[in-house]
């Protein structure tokens, strides 16, 4: 289908959602978070064409989200791993995991949870100001243009408790 | 493309995906998060052919994510509108919205940001115990078979700092 690129955007959002592609590339990378995964492994947690999976991941390793890995246990062929830009995903699928719980599951229904190796269950990701005030759609504001510098980064704070 | 369905997948993270759709269906999102959008708004933001668009918007509709509302000012028309569903997804917009900013942008480009309508930055969302321990990918495991009950998601408690 047409449609405008949004690989120039000025919106991190709309370039983030240009970067990672197909929706269910969010599937790949998932499953990657849990540990260096084969391609056939891939092809059977998603069923899709090996063609199709061939050229996405393809992207991801340009993109620098995935890099190409002998295994670790010495065992023939190629890994797909997560690089750091890849893991920074990991809050985006935390993000989807939770929403999922919230509204698409029936009560006393199975879904698979992701809980702290240490124990216990995980906290609730929740937009807030730097003070920990949540913040409502309506309470943030767009501004369109600032210029990307790294001090800002380190501005926002780590967001720790 | 044929591929497998999600709607029924024990992991909330292909639900919600397979819910979503198309990856720019979470640029709808962003747009109406900051109040309910028209048809042609939706157009001229995405660049979307029309009859695309309107498949989209029935099934998001359908899926209790957007409600058509008529204009509250009173002018002609409805306007789309996001439920409380919709509104939880904010949370992964946000995530998104970081992660681009951490890894798509070149020192000095411009980007729009989001900010406290109060004033000052967002805090950063992070994945976190919920004593507060930031936890990688690797400090998670996955549980396949948990039954969704209302209790679980009181029991992660809200997250605030």
């Amino acid at each position: 289908m047409k449609r405008k690129s949004f690989a120039q955007a000025r919106c991190p959002v709309a370039r983030s959602l240009d970067s990672i592609g197909d929706w269910w590339t969010l599937l790949l990378i998932r499953d990657a978070l849990r540990g260096p995964r084969r391609f056939s492994d891939f092809v059977e947690s998603l069923g899709l064409a090996r063609n199709v999976l061939s050229a996405r991941l393809r992207r991801l390793v340009e993109a620098g989200i995935f890099e190409q890995r002998p295994a670790e246990d010495g065992s023939d062929g190629l890994r797909y791993q997560l690089t750091e830009k890849g893991r920074g995903l990991q809050v985006v699928i935390m993000a989807l995991r939770q929403w999922g719980e919230d509204n698409l599951f029936g009560e006393g229904e199975e879904m698979s949870v992701q809980v702290d190796r240490a124990g216990g269950p995980i906290r609730r990701l929740i937009v807030q100001a730097t003070d920990g005030r949540p913040l409502r759609p309506e309470d943030v504001n767009i501004e369109p243009g600032h210029k990307r510098s790294r001090a800002r980064a380190a501005e926002a704070g780590p967001g720790s408790a």
